[in-house]
Formats: C-alpha cells, structure tokens, sequence
C-alpha cells in the first residue's frame, strides 16, 4: 500500500488558462481519505518530454504517481507514450481494453479510437461505470482520462480497492485577526507534531473569518490539540 | 521581459482537496495575454524545505517564478523564508510594507503581523488596491498572497507593467468523435507548427462536444490553419 503520492496533471488547457482543473481536488480528497500524502502536483504540457520529465521526477520522490489527461485518440495525447518512456515498457494493443473501446463506440469507432487501447505493457484496466472511460496502472503509475466526469468515475473503482485510512479532521472558525492567532497557534502546533494546524484567512458577506483546519492520522493527538487550542483561544477573548 | 514562466502554488489546503486553486487560472490567463509561455505549475505543501526545492527546481527551468501563498504571519506561512533561502539573501524588514501593514491594521495590529513586512533583501513591493494585501518581486522571482482577492488584486499591477504579448486565438466546436477528427488535425497540426491546437472532448445537457482550440503567436499563422482546419471539417461532413 502506497503512503505518500504525487499528481502529474497534464493539459495546455490548464497551463493557459482556458480551463479549471477540477481533477486535483477530487484525487486529492480521495488520496487523504485513503491516508495517502499527497506530496505534490505538477501540471506539465501536452509534450511528449514533459510529461516524460514530469513522471520520471515524481516516481523518484513517492510511491504512487497518478497521472491525468493526455490519453485520447488525437495528436496532442501523448501521455500513453509518455509513461512507457518513463518505466522503459513498449506500448502494446491491451485486449479488454479493445474490447471496451468496440463495445462503446459500436459503428462510430474510428481507427484512430483504438489506439486508446495501446498501454504501456503489462498495464491492468481501472474500468469506470461507462465502457469508454477506463484508467489503468502500470507498475507505480495510475493513469486516468483528463475528462472530470471519466476520471472520477474510474477512480471510485481504484478508491474502492484501497483501505479507508486513520484520518481525523476538525475545524474551528474564529473573526480573530492571523497576528492575534499567530503565537497560540505556534504553541499548540509546537505541542502536537502528529497534528497539522491550517489557518485560513477569507472575507465572505459575514466579514472577516479565518478557519482553523486540523488534520492528524491519530483521533488521540487530534482531541488533544483541539482541547487545548479552544481553551487558548478562549483566553484570548 | 520574461518569456517563460513557473507557478509554485504553496498550501497544504489545497494538497488535501480542502481548497479547490483559483490562483492558477487567474495567473495562466494573464501570462498567456502578455505573451509568456507557462511551462509548468507545482503544488507544494506549507514546509520551508519543500517551498525551497520547488522555487529552485523552477528558476532552472525558466525565466520567472511566481509563487502563491504562505506569507501570512502564522506558523504554517514559510514562503518568505523559502523564497530568501533559494536566492541566498537575508529577511530584512521592508520599510514600505510595515507602513502598509501599519496603516492597514491600525490599532489592531499585532506583533506578529510584522512579520510580513520582513523581505527578502532587495525586494519590491507589487501593490493591491488593499493596503495589506501586497505581493513583491526579488531578482526573478515574484510572490503572491494566497487569498485569491488579494492575488488578483496584486497581479493587475503586474500586469499594467507587462507589454501585452502577440497572442491569437480561435475556437471550433464540433460533433464529431475525437477519433473522426485525428487524422485531419494531424494533418493540420503537421503544416502549422507556430499553431498550438487542443482537442477537448466534454458532455454537456447539448450532448457530445468537441472544442478545438488554436493557438499561436502569429495571427496570420492561425488565420491559415483556421482556413485548412474548416475546409477538412467541411469534407468530413
């Protein structure tokens, strides 16, 4: 079981503007659901090196490195390509995958459509609810299709296979300015090194709030800092 | 003038899918405009080392480095220090900055809030509208609040410095299957390299759609690609 990860997010969309990215916030929770650290995202762009690049430095600093966009029929995929690069594997005609793609396209498949189903070898499918929209892994590398709808899809499937993780997670929201906070949360934090305090400042219709996020993998550590932060901060009222 | 760019966008919020990353968008939309190519963005969590390694991984790479997050005056904010340990200066207090915070805050200024005037040496304030809410530029890197607001705010007075780039767009939406559509935009792609085109399949209540997008430098590039890419559309059909 992988403990810490690493999102190679790739798109010219996402590095010009056009689009959103949705899909880091969706692997992210799943990831932290599971226990997983996610150590760090990169968006690279729709070139065969950079994607290459961008695998081959992710899988030298975690376990895991899941990969998004990038594996559909037209000239800017290259990520197929790319993670057969990285883990030196050839890229050969997977038959379930095949199989899906006829299935799902039925009279519409265009030669080009198949070549969704060339994977780097050795990959198993990470089947989604539609026949179309499927990921795979290859040794330490997930993959999964850039449209959100798809890559959620197929990766309940993968979150499904994994573990829940020991998570604890509490929040406080307080109208205290950060440089009032600032010393009780550099106390509480000092004490608790199993817990991770987030202090989060945001103007919404109610004025200024900052939230106080704390995550830790033990439930113990978790009551403890909180116990002793509510107290700090009633003080300071 | 930079030609190429990085984001190293700080937060541990948005590693754990707390927060979904606004700034990205809003940063690559106003670098495309001025004519800077966004090469890549990483995601690094609230620790002074890993801030540190992401800044100076992507000074190697590229011209200009902009950083979001992590200059409060909490303990989870190390952006300063990061940013003053990859260019080996010293934080010293900036004049001009602990005025701002001064006039800002006024009698609800706390100590520790001054941390945020201490900068990298040498460093230029980028002001907000807001008082409180500035950015600043050292050698090449430039930082950002994390608070989208004051992000936004801080990067059109960036912006307003900044010649605007020779930058053309043109979008086609179509019906058709990626599939259908790879040869041509194969074929077209080859014949114009100056053009960038993105294929960029979703669903939506219409039904299956197809968004191709170009891209280039030139407009007269994108004009004759635009031409090719209508014309081989029009014989599909």
């Amino acid at each position: 079981m992988a403990s810490t990860a690493a999102l190679v997010i790739v798109g010219d969309e996402i590095l010009t503007g056009e689009v959103e990215d949705r899909n880091t916030s969706v692997l992210a929770r799943g990831l932290w659901r599971s226990g997983i650290a996610l150590e760090r995202v990169v968006v690279v762009p729709d070139r065969l090196e950079a994607i290459h690049a961008g695998i081959a430095e992710q899988l030298r600093r975690v376990d895991l490195v899941i990969v998004s966009g990038g594996i559909g029929p037209t000239h800017d995929d290259c990520t197929r390509a790319a993670v057969a690069a990285a883990l030196e594997l050839p890229l050969a005609r997977h038959p379930e995958a095949e199989r899906r793609l006829r299935e799902a396209y039925g009279a519409r498949l265009a030669p080009a459509d198949l070549e969704m189903a060339d994977l780097p070898g050795g990959a198993r499918l990470i089947p989604g609810r539609r026949l179309g929209g499927f990921g795979f892994q290859v040794e330490r590398v997930v993959v999964f299709p850039g449209v959100p709808e798809y890559l959620e899809d197929a990766f309940e499937t993968l979150l499904a296979e994994w573990p829940a993780g020991a998570r604890s997670r509490a929040e406080l929201r307080v109208s205290q300015t950060e440089g009032r906070l600032a010393p009780l949360l550099r106390s509480v934090q000092g004490a608790h090194p199993r817990v991770a305090i987030g202090s989060y400042p945001s103007w919404s219709r109610g004025g200024f709030t900052v939230r106080l996020v704390l995550r830790s993998d033990s439930s113990r550590d978790l009551e403890l800092a909180l116990t002793e932060l509510r107290q700090a901060l009633d003080q300071l009222e």
